[in-house]
C-alpha cells in the first residue's frame, strides 16, 4: 500500500487534521475549535493529540504516514521551522513548533506558512499541475503570494519571501498597515484593511446605507458585510470593492512585472466578494499591462475547495529538496 | 588550454567586444562607437566583424571560445533569442539577433538584456559569487533586477522577468512612464525620470539655481547636472536626488519583501550621485525593514568595474540548463 500524507491546518479559528493520499484526495478528517484560547503547549498537545486520533479512528500506524505537513496562518521561519509570529494565538513568539511536534512522531515533520502550503498544494494536485513556475496569491485577512520556480518553493534567506501584502503601491497614502508603513497593498486592499478602507470611502463623500443605523461600527465592515451591501445597493460598499479590486490589480500587475509567470492563481475568502471583484481585479491588470503581455498569462481563481488547507500543509510532505 | 568567453556588450552608445577567461579577467577589448546609425543588419555586421578582429588580433581561432554572450540594453526574448524592442537603436522590433548571429559562428551564441548579463556576471565573477540567491539591481535610464534563485537565472515565461521599474510603487502620482502607466519605479526614480522629477521639485517650490539661466531647459537635467548641482548647493538637486533615493529605496524594500534574499547588489551610472543618494536608498529601506528583517541582508555596490557589461555577457556562455 502507498503511504499517506498527513495534513494540519492550523488556523486563527479552526484546526484540520486529515489524511491524503498521494492523488490529492482527503480520505478522513477532524476538525475541532478549542485551540484558539490556548497557549503554545496546548495547540502543540491538541494538534498531536488529533494526528493520533485520527490514525486510530483508521486502524492506522503512523509508519503508514510519509509525513506530516503543517500550514500556519503566521510569520514562520521555515528553515528553523519556527514561528516567528502570529496576530492568531497568544504567545507564540519564535516558538520551535516543528520540533517540538517532531518530538511526539517518527515520520518527518514540515511546516510553513498557509500560503506556502496552499501553493503547493495547488502545484501538486490543483490547478498549477504541471507547471513549471507560478504564483499563488491569497486576498484573505492579509495578502500574500506562495512562488514556485522551477517546480520548487522559493522561501528566500530567512523563509519569509513572498510578502506581497508589504510591498508599498502607494506610497503617499495615508492608510497604514498593521506593519506600521504606509500604503502597502495590505493596507489597501487586505481584509484586514476593510473598516478603514470603508470609513475612508465614506469620508470621502461617498453615501453610506449604514453609516446612521444604530449600532453600525466601522469594525463591522469585512467580506460578508460588503456582500450584502452590495446587493442592497450600498454606494460605499460598491465603492470599496471597486477600490480594494484595484489595488489587487496593481499587485497582481507588479507580480507580474517582477516574475513574468504563466499562471497565477488567486485563493482566499475575499474571492467571496464574488465575479464583478475578480473581474475588476482582471480589468485593471490588463489596463496597465497592455502590449507589455508577449504571452499569454492565465489569471485564475484556485478551486482547491474548502479543504485547500489541509491539502496545501499534507502536500508539503512531498517536497523534495 | 582552456577555453576563452566572447562577450559583447550592445549599449546605446557603445559597442564592446572582448575576450575573457574564466577566472573573468578581461584579456583584449574592442570598444567602438559608429553601430549606433546602423539598422539591424548594420548592426549585426559590426558586431561580427568585431568578434572576429578581436579574434585576428590575438591569432586566435573561434574554437578557442567557449562561446559568445551578448548583452543587449532592451526589451529581449530570452528563449526565442529576439530583441522586443529597444529605444537605443533604430529598428530592433522583434529582430532575431541571436540566431542571425549564430548564423555567422559556429560556437553557440546567448543573448540576454543587460541587467541579466551583469546579474550573471556579479554570480560568475563578482560579489554575489558563491551565493544560491541574490538580487541585482541595476539603477541607470531604466531600473531593473537580475534575479538569482538556485544558482540560476530567473527569466519567466517569456524572458522579460525583472522588470522592477515597472511596478507601481506609487500608485496616485501624476508621473508617467514610458510605458504609459503613472506612479511606476521607473516613472519617479530612474535616469529617463530626471528631467520630470526636476521639473516638478522646482514647481512645488523648491528653488532651482538654474531655471533662470539662459539656455536652461529641463532635458538637461541628467546625473551629472545633479552632481553638479548638489556640489554649487542647488537646493532643487539636493531634493531630487534625495527624492528619487526615497523610491529607489521603497523599490528595494519591495524586492525584500517578495525574495527575502542575503544579498542585494547595485549597479548603473545613478550610483555616481555618490554616497549621499546610496545611503539615502539604505535609510529608507532600514526606516521601512525594521523588525521585519530576521537575518542580516547585504546590500552592497556591485564592483565590477567599468567593464561588468562585458564581464556579465561573457559570463552568460557559462550557463548551464
Amino acid at each position: 500500500m502507498k503511504k499517506l500524507l498527513c495534513g494540519v491546518d492550523l488556523g486563527g479559528t479552526k484546526l484540520a487534521v486529515g489524511l491524503v493520499n498521494h492523488e490529492g484526495h482527503l480520505l478522513d478528517k477532524i476538525v475541532t475549535y478549542d485551540h484558539t484560547k490556548k497557549k503554545e503547549e496546548g495547540v502543540l498537545k491538541i494538534v498531536a493529540d488529533q494526528i493520533k486520533t485520527l490514525l486510530k479512528n483508521n486502524h492506522l500506524n503512523e509508519s503508514v504516514l510519509e509525513g506530516i505537513g503543517v500550514g500556519v496562518a503566521g510569520h514562520i521561519n521555515y528553515h528553523k521551522g519556527m514561528v516567528i509570529t502570529t496576530s492568531n494565538f497568544e504567545g507564540f513568539k519564535n516558538y520551535p513548533f516543528r520540533d517540538r511536534l517532531q518530538a511526539c512522531f517518527s515520520v518527518p515533520v514540515v511546516m510553513d506558512n498557509d500560503a506556502n502550503a496552499q501553493t503547493y498544494g495547488t502545484f501538486m494536485f490543483g490547478a498549477a499541475k504541471g507547471y513549471d513556475n507560478m504564483i499563488f496569491m491569497t486576498l484573505s485577512t492579509g495578502i500574500g503570494i506562495g512562488i514556485i520556480i522551477d517546480k520548487k518553493l522559493h522561501r528566500g534567506h530567512t523563509g519569509t519571501a513572498g510578502e506581497l501584502g508589504h510591498t508599498i503601491v502607494n506610497a503617499d497614502s495615508p492608510m497604514q498597515c498593521t506593519c506600521g508603513n504606509y500604503g502597502c497593498l495590505m493596507a489597501l486592499a487586505s481584509g484586514m484593511a476593510l473598516p478603514a478602507v470603508y470609513e475612508k470611502t465614506v469620508k470621502n463623500g461617498i453615501r453610506s446605507m449604514y453609516e446612521d443605523e444604530e449600532g453600525f461600527d466601522y469594525g463591522m465592515v469585512d467580506g460578508k458585510f460588503l456582500n450584502e451591501g452590495v446587493e442592497n445597493g450600498d454606494p460605499a460598499s460598491v465603492a470599496v470593492v471597486r477600490e480594494i479590486a484595484r489595488y489587487t490589480g496593481i499587485g497582481l500587475y507588479n507580480v507580474f512585472q517582477i516574475f513574468n509567470p504563466p499562471l497565477i492563481l488567486l485563493g482566499g475568502g475575499l474571492l467571496e466578494l464574488g465575479e464583478s471583484y475578480f473581474n475588476e481585479i482582471k480589468r485593471i491588470f490588463y489596463s496597465l499591462v497592455r502590449e507589455m503581455l508577449y504571452d499569454p498569462i492565465d489569471i485564475k481563481i484556485s478551486h482547491l475547495g474548502p479543504d485547500s488547507g489541509l491539502l496545501g500543509a499534507a502536500a508539503l510532505t512531498l517536497e523534495r529538496p
